[in-house]
C-alpha cells in the first residue's frame, strides 16, 4: 500500500491547475504553448516586434492588505503592465504573473487577485501565459507584459524636440487623491470623489490611445510616478527641457476645497494616463485621429537646452501671470519610498 | 535660485544609470531598445519563436542574507531562468530582472547581486534588457528569461511515451547537499564536498545540451524541485507512468558517509540539470550528438498507464533486487515550503 502522500496532489500543482482553468485558450494569436511547461512559447505576427515590460507591486508600498481589495490589486497590477505597453504604442498580447503569496491568506484571496488580473487582461484583449509562485510573509507581485508592435513604430521617450507640444490624457492626480481616501478610510461624498477612488482602485491603461499615437507622437511614456518625475525622465532621455503651463493642467478637482489638486496633478502617481509630445505640424492629424473619444490636454511645450541652463532644472512651471519657476521632480522614487505623496 | 532637490538626481534614476552602464550594448542580436524606456523592444530571428519564463527568488525561502553571498544570489537567479530555457531547447537571449531591494543594505550589495547576474548572463550569451526596482524589508527577485528557438522545435513536457528511456544530465542532489553545508556553516573537507557547495552557489544551466536535444528528446524539463517532483510533473503532462532504477542514479556521493545521497538525488532541488526522455530508436543519435562533453545517465523508463493503476502513483522506484515501490513526489513545493529537504 503506497503512502497516502503519493496520491495527494501537491499544493503547487493544484493551484496551477486552478490558474490554468481560468485562462481562455486561444484567446490571442501567437501563443504556441501556455501555462504548464518550463516556459511559454510565443510567436509574434510576421514583421512585428515585441515590447516587454516588468512591474513590481509590493505589499506595504503599492498596496495594503485590509485596505486594498485583492481583486483591485490584481486589476491594478495588470494595468501597470498594460500601461507600459500603451506608452510604447504596443498592442496588448500576453501577461506573465509571478506571485509571492502571503502564507496567512486562504486560497480564496489568491483567487480574488487572479480574478482582478484576468478581468484587466480580458479588457485589453491579452491573455495570461505563465508566471511563477512562491509563498512568504508579505505579498510581492511582478507582472510581465508583452505587446506586439509593427516593426520600427514603437513610441519612445527620446524623440521629443524643442517646439513639440506636450499632451496628457485624462485627468491628473485622481489616483493619488483616491489613495488618500483609501488610506484614511474616507467614504466618497460626491461623484468627483467616487471617480477618484475608482481611478485608484481600477485604473484604465490607454492602449487604444497608444496605438493611435504611432507615427504622430515624437515621444511618449505613461504617467505612473507623477508628471514632474515622468516628464523629467522624458526630457532627460530626449536631451531637452520643458515648460508646463500651470493653468492648463487637467486637475482632479477645483481649488478651494481643502485639497491641493495642483500638487496631486504634478506629483501624484498611478494615474496610468499617457504623457506624450507632438510636433506642431502633426497637431491637426492628432485631433483627426483621436477625435473626441478621449480627453487630451495640451499642458506645455518642449524647450531647447540653452548652454547657460545646462546645470539648471529641466522643467519649468509657468503660472497664469506668465512667471516661471523651476519644477523639481517630486513624484514617486522607487528607491526612496518615503517621498511618496 | 532653484531648490537644491531640483539638481539632485533621484535615487532610482542614479541606480538605473549604473545598471545601464553594466550592460554591453548590442551583445545579442534582436534587441531594438534596451533599458531606459517603458518597455524593451525585441525582434526574434525570422522563423524563430520565443520562449518566455519567469522565476522568483525570495529571501528566507531561496536564499538567506548573511549565508548566501549576493553575487551567488544574482548568479543563481539568472541560472534559474536560463535553466528553463535549456529545458525548452531554447537559445539564451534576454533577461529582465525585477528586484525588491532590502532597505538596510547599501548600494554595494545591489551591485554585487547585479554582478553575479551579469556574469551568468554573459556565460550564456544573453543580455540584460530591462526590469523594475522597488525597496522593502526583505529581498524578492523575479527573473524573466527570453530564449529563441526554431519554429516548432521546442522541447515540451508532454511528449513522453511508454518505452522511452529517461535520462538526467550531471549529478543529482549536489545542490541540496551544498545547501545543507551552507545552512550549517560546514566548511567543505574534500573535492566532493567543494564540488557540491559550488553547485549550490554557482549552478550551471544546461542550455547547450538543451539545444542538442531538439528533435531527439520526446519530453524534457529542468530539475529545479527534485527528481521525484519533476518527473512526476513530466509524467502527468505526458499521461504516462515511469520507473526509476535506484542503482543507476548518479549520486553526489557514496553510501555510508553519514549522508543519504539517494534521498538528496530523489528529492533535492536546485540542481538545474536536465531531465528528458528519448525514444529507443533515437538512442544512438543521442550518443552521437552529445558525445562525451557532458555526463548523461539513463535512470529509468517511461511506462504505460494501466487501467487498474490509474489512481496509483505515477512513479515507481526499482531497487537493485528488482523490487519496486511507489515513489512519491517529495521535492520542493512552492506553496508548501516546509516540505523542503
Amino acid at each position: 500500500m503506497p503512502p497516502k502522500t503519493a496520491l495527494r496532489q501537491s499544493d503547487e500543482n493544484a493551484w496551477l491547475d486552478w490558474v490554468r482553468r481560468q485562462v481562455r485558450p486561444a484567446a490571442v494569436g501567437g501563443l504556441r504553448l501556455g501555462i504548464g511547461d518550463d516556459a511559454a512559447i510565443v510567436r509574434p505576427r510576421s514583421g512585428w516586434e515585441i515590447a516587454v515590460t516588468t512591474d513590481l507591486m509590493i505589499e506595504g508600498t503599492h498596496f495594503r492588505r485590509g485596505i486594498d481589495r485583492p481583486e483591485d490589486c490584481g486589476y491594478r497590477l495588470a494595468m501597470r503592465g498594460l500601461s507600459d505597453l500603451a506608452a510604447m504604442g504596443a498592442e496588448p498580447w500576453m501577461l506573465f504573473f509571478s506571485a509571492l503569496w502571503p502564507k496567512d491568506e486562504p486560497p480564496a484571496w489568491r483567487r480574488s487577485v487572479h480574478r482582478g488580473l484576468t478581468q484587466a487582461a480580458h479588457a485589453a484583449g491579452a491573455t495570461l501565459a505563465g508566471g511563477d509562485v512562491s509563498s512568504g510573509v508579505h505579498a510581492c507581485f511582478d507582472i510581465v507584459a508583452l505587446g506586439q508592435i509593427p516593426r520600427g513604430q514603437a513610441l519612445r521617450r527620446d524623440g521629443a524636440r524643442p517646439g513639440d507640444r506636450i499632451f496628457v490624457s485624462g485627468t491628473l492626480g485622481q489616483a493619488a487623491w483616491g489613495r488618500q481616501m483609501l488610506d484614511h478610510g474616507h467614504i466618497p461624498q460626491n461623484p468627483r470623489e467616487r471617480s477618484a477612488l475608482r481611478r485608484c482602485q481600477r485604473p484604465c491603461a490607454r492602449w487604444e490611445l497608444g496605438e493611435k499615437l504611432r507615427g504622430l507622437a515624437s515621444a511618449a511614456m505613461d504617467l505612473s510616478d507623477g508628471l514632474s518625475s515622468d516628464l523629467d525622465r522624458l526630457c532627460a532621455a530626449s536631451g531637452v527641457h520643458a515648460r508646463v503651463d500651470e493653468t492648463s493642467l487637467p486637475l482632479a478637482g477645483p481649488a478651494g476645497v481643502g485639497q491641493n489638486f495642483l500638487a496631486l496633478a504634478l506629483h501624484g502617481g498611478e494615474d496610468y494616463e499617457l504623457l506624450f509630445t507632438v510636433p506642431r505640424r502633426k497637431l491637426a492629424a492628432l485631433t483627426q485621429r483621436t477625435g473626441a473619444s478621449i480627453q487630451l490636454t495640451e499642458v506645455g511645450e518642449i524647450l531647447p537646452v540653452r548652454r547657460a541652463r545646462k546645470s539648471q532644472p529641466r522643467l519649468w512651471l509657468q503660472a497664469g501671470n506668465g512667471r516661471s519657476q523651476p519644477l523639481a521632480p517630486q513624484g514617486w522614487d522607487a528607491l526612496r519610498p518615503h517621498t511618496r505623496h
